[in-house]
């Protein structure tokens, strides 16, 4: 396919600094490029605790140990999200609540939230669908209010801000008590596979390290807290090899490129399309006042399933791989059995209607535009 | 450390391979260098369907998933051992059951194993510790008798044999049910972090690719089988990053090289420490006859805590660093309060007297069993 969905970006360095890793006698996780990464992103988003994590699946199931879910606690999230967001927590024996979407765009209608909470509601977790901020600052209010944890799902959402009401301006990850970030190879910065968790609220922090540890208080032995370690906790093996890490941190030190480069993209296509949308009744993505975009994402809202279908065949016929995206998960086999049976019209809305067009470091925009206006 | 307990060899070709992944547009898990890796392992080993994981816990934690333990399901294993064997199981609400070691060598003793099945017993989890076997034929047998699930813990045990009595010979890792290898830093070949779940009893094999794939049939849709692919089951993100894969790679080209080069450091370590040993009586590995030595690991039983103590200080005083190793899981701050109360005698005495020496390509053997010789 000349124009695949997705190309993976080298900044140049990536094999230069796993090699240093190696000389520096250390392959296995949380050596000098995990935590170069992890200071990187604390220090220059105002994160809290940050640790990289193999994936952004696990670093919510981190965020499920965390907030400590019991069977039979409840759970809201979108239902137009990826299975991860909702597994994570059924793991540890949670029901879900799923939650329509906003009819703008696909984030989760927060207007729709209070009326899911029970005194089982254990947490809400917004997914930042293509990177655009959920509602956080009612979120926030509805979880002060019910004492809940919230759970960021930033896996979209790297560099990425919401405004509050009073004009302050925070990145996303950092505003709910915990945050889950995604490296996989189709996000704006990547090591392959691989995620992150951010650690906010101060509660967390060192039980975080020792569930990340395997259960273990290894990372306090070598601080020299304790005088041996072992085993105290649950845990897992969350750390990413250093070879991960090493990849990672030569995307990191390229960040503002890439993202010069993508948002430049986004835009060509935002300002090349727009005529055409509006002749098909085609919908562009909508960015809400109060969030910023990170140009993860640039998605079409089609009239149906059949003019979807049609469009992403008009591209493939010319070579260019368009592709949809998430099945409503209260839909789902595994999930519909155990649905309470609302109806999430929106959520079904974006699954049979959005389609995301190719977006990499060094696309041929242009191209993707001529083919869709002969569309 | 001029020499440290290890140091991860590179065969040459890892960026090489890395870089190739890239090329062909694939840095996310299940990807070509994914798929050489898993097949060499069945084909060369005879292991049923293997699944490349990004840890040995998570290779464990399938397992756990896979045998479907419920809450107060028991599971028996070694107290000598790393936590990750007992925290997998324990995720899933599994109490353990823990066993002591032989008094020859740290393995499980399987003849004490009988006496711990109850009817919530679920599942035996042997470890072959330094890569040696365990006394599979029984354990095996055990497993028929009272019909179990036996999942091998096969973290440092790749490259190993156990020969059962009517003479045939069988890799570790392709005679129970399940078994999980590690590519951690320390081991024989590695990948940072990494590891992989061998599935060898068939009615786990679909299952054990949908709970890879985040519990969706995502595998079965790509080989044509499902028309779309969606959410059918629980699961995390077990894949690793074809980086992490194409390093496997390089690694497994290499392996026989890889074999020679530590057997002959552990025979010359052997060979070298024979007569010292006996004199200060200090114990040196012992290989049952039904088990080969794939050379993960050179270990010395001192007498005492003391004269381990001592021992390591010696070296460390001469730059070269040998460590002890596991801390009886059944004392452990995190279970000492969920454990039976039995002694488990053979298990805290290697915790006590065990000592680790150097071992990784290309060490000068020489020089340790000079120092230790002096000792």
């Amino acid at each position: 396919m000349p124009i695949p969905f997705n190309r993976p970006h080298l900044t140049g360095k990536e094999a230069h600094y796993m090699y240093d890793a190696v000389y520096e006698g250390k392959l296995s996780g949380n050596g000098k490029y995990t935590q170069l990464c992890q200071r990187f992103f604390e220090e220059y988003y105002g994160f809290g605790k940050c640790l990289l994590t193999t994936s952004c699946t696990d670093a919510l199931e981190m965020a499920a140990l965390l907030v400590d879910i019991q069977p039979g606690d409840e759970v809201i999230m979108p239902s137009y999200t990826f299975v991860s967001t909702a597994n994570a927590f059924i793991l540890r024996g949670a029901n879900i609540r799923f939650c329509d979407s906003r009819s703008e765009e696909p984030n989760i209608n927060a207007e729709l939230i209070e009326e899911l909470i029970t005194p089982r509601t254990k947490a809400i977790v917004p997914v930042h669908y293509a990177g655009v901020a959920c509602d956080m600052e009612r979120i926030m209010a509805l979880a002060a209010k019910y004492n809940l944890w919230v759970v960021e799902d930033a896996a979209q959402a790297i560099d990425s801000y919401y405004t509050f009401s009073d004009g302050t301006q925070k990145a996303l990850g950092s505003i709910g008590h915990l945050a889950a970030f995604s490296f996989h190879e189709t996000k704006n910065i990547i090591s392959g596979e691989g995620g992150m968790l951010a650690v906010n609220d101060e509660c967390f922090k060192a039980r975080a390290e020792i569930i990340w540890e395997k259960g273990t208080n290894r990372s306090s032995f070598f601080r020299g807290e304790v005088d041996k370690y072992g085993w105290v906790d649950i845990g897992s093996s969350f750390l990413p090899s250093e070879i991960i890490a090493a990849f990672l941190w030569a995307q990191l030190e390229h960040l503002e490129q890439i993202q010069q480069c993508r948002k430049a993209i986004w835009q060509a296509y935002y300002d090349g399309l727009q005529e055409w949308a509006v002749r098909h009744g085609i919908g562009l993505p909508i960015i809400p006042p109060y969030a910023s975009n990170n140009a993860h994402m640039f998605y079409l809202i089609c009239q149906s399933l059949e003019q979807r279908t049609a469009l992403i065949e008009h591209l493939k016929k010319n070579r260019i791989l368009a592709v949809f995206h998430y099945l409503s998960l209260h839909k789902s086999p595994f999930y519909a059995p155990r649905h309470d049976g609302r109806e999430l019209p929106n959520s079904d809305r974006y699954s049979d209607c959005l389609v995301r067009l190719p977006m990499y470091y060094g696309l041929e925009v242009e191209q993707v535009v001529e083919e869709l206006i002969k569309f």
